[in-house]
């Protein structure tokens, strides 16, 4: 599999009229090679020229440790590793790992002045999916499915919101090969949407915005969410507003095809909600990319004018958040069909 | 003393002829500000131009989050942080923080293309310690000596590396708030200077490279190396080349002062086991940094004309290694001091 990814990263760099492709560490050299290297301030990238031969550049310090089928290119400490890395690909323009840092960065172009982000021109390459990485994103997307089913019964007056995170983390932990996070925003916690979790009691009426996500054992994601009433009498603001977000996310679903900017999608939720008189209050983006990291690209943002292709898969999670009253968010991760999308996620989206 | 920094960190700023340094997450960020942040690929930066205030640029879905007496300026989904950056440093040169990403890395460069990497031109800000920084490292080499003086009873046949390692993790534990890393590279295993551990028996006559470091609740790091050798009768060839190490790491102590560049310092370790006969037995650098991280700025390796100045801190450690019989290597932790070097370790360096 590694191969065949290496096979296409050098056609599709070759398309890109790319001199070559140096990979950086973390998730993008572990899709292409399978390894996990992460060799710091040393140098370690899989190279992709154009033409010749995929070449994997490691430290002579770690030659050893690294087990590989690939060609290695081992350098000295005293060595220059950059130039190793333009002697594979010759001059001309290199693509650049997302996760390399500017140390690295700063240093190819010392000697290859003309760099792009990769993951821009090669969207194909690090955004489409292939069968067995949806097979694997719809099976953390029914893990989470199960775990979300339970959350209603977790939900009673009277508990914290770190009791129900910790419930939910073994409950995570039991479907997944480990935990990404877990957002229990109750109340008014509900309107910060990078709020965890807190000492904070559950009222009856509450609603309560629950974000969960794991990875399975293939490095896959899961990333879901859905808004919860605590059993009792809530706002009627809040009911109105819900209605209003669930039809920015089935605007957002409904506007998921090949050949629609990734801008397209998120005004669609944006705009139902701007409609409506809750513009400020939809104060993020309106997705990810989700794969071997839980945010990747594509971002479903104004602003990017990324085409979307068949096979990508992102969240399209709308928010609706009222600063010291509550928040709300609907998150299904869905990949993008011939002509539409496959929702990942099947849980009812009516609150819960 | 983070506002200390960043006065400090503007005065050189502007001493460099920059326009502004936007910094990275991770250590680079926490030094100058105390503050743990990062947003991944949402840029989160202090931001220090060479005059007017200095400015934390942060999303606004994390704003809420972060405590600080620093201005913030938070961008929303869509907006252009990387704008907000150069209308606070206004148009010039940039210096980026090292562990800024590829995709920072390159849309700030969209906007301001001449970058450099802060700390190669801001050595006196992120190279040269406090008083208090060296106290803390000061005593996390006291720490680990400590833990060196116990090796010996450790070190007996017929345990495994993996036993030995056991042992030094619960050792380090009790004197630091972290384990960094074991090596226990017995006979063969020792030729390997990355090697970990593994279950090889340890035999009377062994040589044993013990390479080990924590971190402090402070942040601040140890790393030490002593070489042993199991009760036993060991090679003659071990023992001469031992001699030479011992050398090596004495010629690369006397010439650390100021002044130097720290490629000569590298040179004069490396020269003694060249001399020797043993050239290309030593594979790695003489030394990196050591504060925050265990690898920083300046490394003591050839070609790197780094001036070194009072109060930098990095290790001297010289290593000779023959692949498939045995390694060796010494390694303290040094602070330049007005004429020379404070040897931060303390413990015997003759074969343990």
């Amino acid at each position: 599999m590694s191969d065949f990814r290496l096979v296409k990263a050098q056609r599709l760099v070759a398309q890109a009229g790319l001199a070559g492709l140096v990979v950086g560490p973390g998730t993008e050299l572990f899709y292409l090679t399978g390894l996990r290297i992460n060799s710091h301030e040393r140098l370690s990238a899989p190279v992709v020229p154009a033409e010749g031969e995929v070449s994997l550049v490691v430290p002579a310090t770690d030659a050893a440790s690294i087990s590989t089928t690939l060609p290695v290119v081992s350098w000295r400490d005293g060595e220059d590793p950059y130039r190793l890395c333009t002697q594979i690909t010759g001059e001309g323009v290199l693509g650049l790992g997302t996760a390399l840092t500017a140390d690295h960065v700063l240093r190819m172009q010392a000697l290859a002045p003309r760099t792009v982000l990769a993951q821009d021109v090669l969207a194909e390459l690090f955004m489409v999916k292939e069968p067995e990485e949806i097979a694997q994103l719809r099976a953390a997307a029914e893990a989470i499915d199960r775990i979300h089913a339970r959350v209603p019964e977790l939900l009673v007056a009277g508990c914290t919101e770190e009791d129900v995170a910790a419930q939910l983390r073994e409950l995570i932990t039991a479907e997944h090969a480990s935990v990404d996070f877990v957002i229990v925003g109750s109340g008014p916690n509900g309107a910060n949407p990078h709020h965890d979790f807190s000492s904070r009691v559950l009222e009856p009426g509450d609603a309560v915005v629950v974000d969960i996500g794991g990875a399975l054992a293939s490095g896959y994601r899961s990333d879901c969410t859905r808004t919860y009433q605590v059993p009792g009498v809530g706002e009627e603001a809040f009911a109105t507003a819900y209605a209003v977000l669930e039809e920015a996310f089935d605007a957002a679903i409904a506007a998921v095809r090949p050949g629609v900017a990734a801008a397209e999608i998120d005004t669609a939720a944006r705009r139902v909600i701007e409609d409506a008189g809750y513009g400020e209050n939809f104060f993020h983006r309106t997705g990810h990319g989700i794969g071997l990291d839980t945010h990747e690209a594509p971002y479903i943002i104004a602003g990017n004018d990324q085409v979307i292709e068949e096979n990508m898969a992102f969240s399209v999670e709308p928010g609706i958040y009222v600063p010291g009253k509550w928040g709300m968010r609907i998150e299904d991760i869905v990949v993008v069909t011939e002509d539409g999308c496959e929702q990942l996620n099947r849980r009812p989206r009516a609150l819960g």
